[in-house]
């Protein structure tokens, strides 16, 4: 997101109304306030006003779709692809339980096996070109079942499954709620990420599909917890901190995209050591009153 | 730049060594603290390890030149090539005055008018026919010499020149220094901007050829001045002066690549408004003694 916010306005907690960038392409006059703002959960200002940067649309897009024996083989073949310099457009891996509470909810019908949902923009040749070589590199991973298609309604469909996964899962197991969580490691490491994840969760007993962005190196585990039970928030809560503590000691770090809050700050000084009290040091210094969001993201001040 | 940083170790000015970033693609674990450092100018710490962003080798390159009537139809016919979603890896523009000094500095024997010198990545396929694509958008625009070629000693040939054409410049007129000024604007204003820079600097009786990175909406204009002439001095500065005064009143920056350092700081006030005073702040948290490259690119404190 950071790279597509071009400038901003910005409230600040003493009323002064500042902007951030230009609308040149770039710039070197003075520290990046824009990439400061960006992900700073309101707490350095409320923004107010954000300019975008713009993409063409793509001559043409095709989607795939491949199941995978292994969640290793599906995470192999996006690093061989990555490698090869294939321009994958979007990459997300879907678990075996995903998969079976999308074919419950979607009417699909998904072999039980880990699948990557993909596409590729460029020109016509590009993107037919990149989805064969996709296909062939699958294939050497484990991959079964491959399809491709440029089509538009072809590639809505996929879509449309992707984007209800969370709710096909939350629907899995009735009466359920879901605790989701987000990590993010380098990517030589996912396999082994995601597979000690999938072997803790089982161990928990709570059903946890997975949700991969997986050219990140970023996955979500849905955590379906009994909201009347005790026990099952304490094993999910427990789950949630193994998953953050095998990010950091992977490299990687304890949230992709959903934000630190109040509920990832124990993990900020593990992650960023003494680099936390200078994000507090900027946060003084710009919320003198601390009063934007107080509690979030930085060491409490006590 | 910024955008090719992963991480940072930083040495701050009370002597704490921080990390920035992580070998994760992407966080959102707190403020982006590597984006603040780079361009900081070495402000706010030293920075001492760098992680940086590895590209892949392009499976196929090819490179391209061609001549215009004007510097308007040269950028004209590179904000064409954007929109058609060409994607180019480099394009630079050459003026005239540039375009001789080459000629008697490297022997090469460019028509006496601008030109734009480009590379471009990708597939076999690709290359040959985004090259090509632009031929036909150059010709549109008053393009005329067209050539391009997947020859890796052509491109060399081609790139040589342009990485010579300071010295070039430098050295078509005898014993002159050089002034290098830097702008950025809205891709939008560049053409307007190249014109009223190449009149002014025509009515100043100063030589100064002009290379762009037309792709971003950057030049530089390189001044050449008789060291020992105190108002030739006078007359560059005035002239570099009325560059950033043009890039702001269109919406672009006072520096695209070079940074502000001392030089640059009379104009930062007029580019940011009240967020140079952030700026400001943010270096007073993280150098609180004032010992981190003193009196650069934040306002003084006195």
């Amino acid at each position: 997101m950071r790279d597509n916010v071009l400038g901003l306005t910005v409230v600040l907690g003493d009323g002064r109304v500042i902007q951030t960038g230009s609308r040149a392409r770039k710039s070197s006059a003075g520290y990046d306030l824009t990439g400061l703002f960006v992900g700073s959960e309101g707490t350095l200002g409320v923004i107010t006003e954000i300019a975008l940067r713009l993409h063409g649309q793509p001559q043409a897009i095709s989607s795939a779709i491949c199941g995978f024996d292994t969640v290793a083989g599906a995470v192999d073949a996006v690093i061989a692809s990555i490698q090869m310099g294939i321009q994958v457009a979007r990459v997300e891996l879907v678990d075996t339980a995903s998969a079976l509470a999308v074919n419950a909810y979607s009417g699909a019908d998904f072999p039980a096996c880990p699948h990557l949902l993909l596409e590729f923009h460029g020109s016509d040749t590009a993107v037919a070109q990149d989805a064969a070589t996709f296909g062939e590199i699958a294939a050497d991973h484990g991959g079964h079942g491959f399809e491709w298609s440029s089509k538009t309604e072809d590639r809505n469909r996929l879509w449309k499954m992707r984007h209800d996964a969370y709710y096909a899962i939350l629907a899995s197991r009735k009466g359920a709620t879901a605790i989701v969580t987000d990590v993010c490691v380098p990517i030589s490491r996912l396999a082994d990420a995601l597979l000690e994840t999938q072997t803790d969760i089982a161990q928990s007993g709570i059903p946890g599909p997975i949700l991969g962005h997986v050219g990140d190196g970023n996955f979500h585990a849905i955590l379906l917890i009994d909201p009347n039970s005790p026990s099952e928030m304490v094993t999910a809560k427990a789950l949630a901190a193994r998953m953050s503590e095998r990010a950091l000691a992977m490299g990687g770090t304890i949230t992709g995209e959903h934000g630190v809050g109040i509920g990832k700050l124990d993990y900020m000084q593990a992650e960023h050591g003494e680099a936390w009290a200078v994000m507090g040091a900027i946060k003084a210094a710009l919320d003198p009153y601390g009063i934007m969001n107080p509690g979030k993201l930085v060491p409490p001040t006590n």
